[in-house]
């Protein structure tokens, strides 16, 4: 009670490179609703959204153009504003002395960047690394599903399929869902300009790229080769194939886990149950499981439909159904997050911290 | 050229029970497409029907209330009226002389009612039964884009995730979808009447309900039985997750076929090319694949993202996305085929199709 008081760090100077956009603006309610300590906040973005002002606890923050000099005395730079742009400029806010988390998909395989869901794999950041790479919004929300099991059992197979949601393609697409489908409503032609085809009432093949040796689009590849790389399993065999569906910011998965050995669904069950980032949504009895209507502005993943895969008479599979906020777990919140735990574990670098 | 004139067979008395609901309608639409010869169409629903004009091929048809005295000098009797109703109205049909195709789950797993998609087991049809199976619309769709495959390749196990449309729980669900999603968008209260939760813009797992013993839904338990009946492969292992998502009336497959040896995509693009019923869209490059807004009121299946899935090492199981429309291939049109090889067989019997 009497102890003596001890003298707080300052609160860190924080950058945003993409304030603007979709991410940026959860990166700014994840913040704010988990209460993150901030020194200074410096709002980035085009040139053509310089000017704007974000709201950020009772403020209105004025957003600046990104420069080379964007980054004098900022202490964590959180970048989400696209791979080109990480590319760029994160090496730039590295030598001006700051901490990069970076949302884009730039440094998430490379070997001196660790790609961090700190429920799966956070002690990978005890080596203070300059650059820290946010994962892909179904790796993130599925290793968090998948990080008190894999802690116990050895998994040896994954076969998924994602629904995922307008919020992944970013605001346009968020808005592209919406006008469409009150056209649609309305009986009234509409003209998509994100993407070539009908959003409205439709599903269809995740909008990235095929690569053409394997079939596999851009988002099916990066799922498989960042969840092997945050389980430190580079050869897990994984099957997934990435929809999107017509819902505005939440993703679902639909999982099966095979295992080494025979396994129960209680044990799986009892594994989630008080898991950190997780809430077990699974009551059989009023058919009330994981919807993205009640995981959306939700920190945690929501989980369930765990059972015993039918489909192995071995008995060593599980299926399970999660759904997480693709703009929260998927994106902005993982990365606070991470900045979370450099703090909490002083490996933020003294040299800028303490400044 | 000048060969005697074979005299057609008057043109069968046609009943559809269950007249005015999304599949009944579906079923006049198919007839009328598929240019099926029908003599007399007596459309039956409840008393609360009874008395609406139902508009077929440029007439007004009356619907009447079902009675036990229905089915006098009827050929074939379509029902899609629910299970109970089946059970109650499909013997008095069968006694009346009456064919019964029925929709319902009344008699799938009954040894003597065939359970026939054409495209896969239309042979089952020889023995003239007098009631015959329409499966479940997943096992439907998906047993339509196997047919070719598993005639061919010895398959030994599934696992598939489900995209299905607001169809498959009656028009009440369609229009509870449309009206959530217009009071979503307009920001308006709405309270769902079919289901216990929104249906705008969300996901949610299908609301049959859960067996206490497997964790799997009703929907997923016909899925695994009538696929196994259809392909005649009663232990066939296979996995699946029924999801709901805000369609209206095509329902997608993510599905992994394995079997018993290598094989390649090629060989599975091949055999599916042109095969009945189906129309593969797998256009890598273009990166335009099966969805709803193509498949919704077409009669073929579509077929696509065929690949060799990534979560299998030994080669052995390929990767593909269907989607099929819902009350047509997965309901009405598939109970017309029924009966149409049932005429161009002469399996109609002769005592009724000759009245």
């Amino acid at each position: 009670m009497n102890a003596p008081l001890r003298q707080s760090p300052p609160a860190p100077v924080i950058a945003i490179v993409g304030a603007t956009g979709a991410v940026g603006i959860a990166l700014l309610e994840s913040l704010e609703r988990r209460q993150f300590r901030v020194g200074e906040l410096r709002l980035l973005a085009s040139a053509r959204s310089a000017g704007r002002r974000v709201p950020f606890r009772h403020a209105l923050v004025p957003v600046e153009e990104l420069t080379e000099n964007s980054f004098d005395g900022v202490d964590i730079a959180f970048f989400s504003a696209g791979a080109g742009i990480s590319r760029e400029y994160a090496p730039l806010a590295v030598a001006a002395g700051a901490q990069v988390i970076d949302n884009s998909s730039a440094f998430r395989m490379s070997d001196d960047v660790p790609l961090v869901v700190p429920e799966a794999n956070g002690a990978s950041l005890q080596d203070a690394p300059r650059i820290i790479a946010n994962p892909n919004c179904i790796a993130a929300i599925l290793t968090t599903a998948l990080a008190p099991i894999h802690q116990r059992w050895s998994i040896t197979r994954l076969n998924l399929s994602t629904y995922q949601a307008a919020s992944g393609g970013g605001a346009a697409m968020m808005e592209e869902l919406r006008a469409g489908t009150s056209a649609s409503l309305a009986g009234e032609d509409f003209t998509p300009k994100v993407l070539p085809h009908s959003y409205a009432f439709n599903i269809f093949s995740h909008n990235s790229d095929i690569d053409p040796e394997t079939g596999y689009n851009g988002e099916e590849l990066k799922v498989i080769a960042e969840t092997r790389r945050i389980l430190s399993q580079p050869a897990l065999p994984i099957s997934v194939t990435c929809i999107r569906v017509p819902i505005l910011r939440a993703h679902g998965i639909a999982l099966s886990v095979r295992f080494d050995a025979h396994i129960t669904a209680e044990q799986i069950r009892g594994a989630l149950q008080d898991a950190p980032g997780i809430r077990v949504v699974d009551d059989w009895a009023a058919n009330h499981f994981p919807m993205p209507s009640e995981a959306s502005g939700e920190e945690d993943v929501l989980v369930g439909r765990i059972r015993e895969d039918l489909g192995d008479p071995s008995g060593r599979t599980i299926t399970m159904f999660i759904v997480g906020d693709q703009l929260l777990k998927g994106a902005a919140q993982n990365a606070v997050q991470i900045a979370e735990v450099l703090i909490k574990t002083h490996t933020l670098r003294e040299s800028t911290a303490s400044a």
